[in-house]
């Protein structure tokens, strides 16, 4: 199952783009002040940090990873979802383009 | 005045991507049903059609457009906003980034 569109969200109307628009992505608040971001990674090659530790769900295309301190390549497809742990971080590989939500902490 | 941010709002999780990227948005849904899209367009130079008409509204970042039929080059920074009849189409030419909402009708 996945998540298609958040309802009663504010959008941050700015765009972060990363790696020369390898990665795209717009911020959304909720009511409560949870940040998330909805994205895209374009066909790359990509290795992303983070600061706080982030689940990434994947709403369309897909993409393999590989945790930072382990060899596998894991695919990540619609629905799916892995987790990144804090001031950490991981290779992103992706053939066509890999949509998702980011949810931190 | 620029609109950092929207409140109150559905988002579509999957990004439309065009010109392999150049352009990225995200849809949003108003609780009453009107759709707009948060955007940003890469440096390039592009020609996007129209079907209804639309209002750009510049967010952040800057570009250059010019409207079907027309010769001149005008610029539209944080704050401006153009509008595009439908069936058309303009040109934009961007140098860094474009951030914008796009109304429609």
């Amino acid at each position: 199952m996945t998540t298609a569109r958040i309802d009663g969200v504010a959008v941050t109307t700015q765009a972060n783009v990363y790696f020369d628009g390898k990665c795209v992505s717009h911020g959304i608040t909720y009511p409560d002040g949870t940040k998330k971001s909805v994205g895209v990674v374009l066909p790359a090659t990509l290795t992303f940090n983070t600061g706080a530790p982030e689940v990434m769900e994947c709403v369309a295309g897909g993409c393999e990873y590989r945790l930072a301190g382990t060899d596998a390549w894991l695919k990540s497809g619609p629905g799916d979802k892995f987790s990144i742990p804090g001031n950490s971080s991981f290779d992103i590989r992706v053939n066509e383009a890999y949509h998702y939500i980011c949810h931190f902490g």
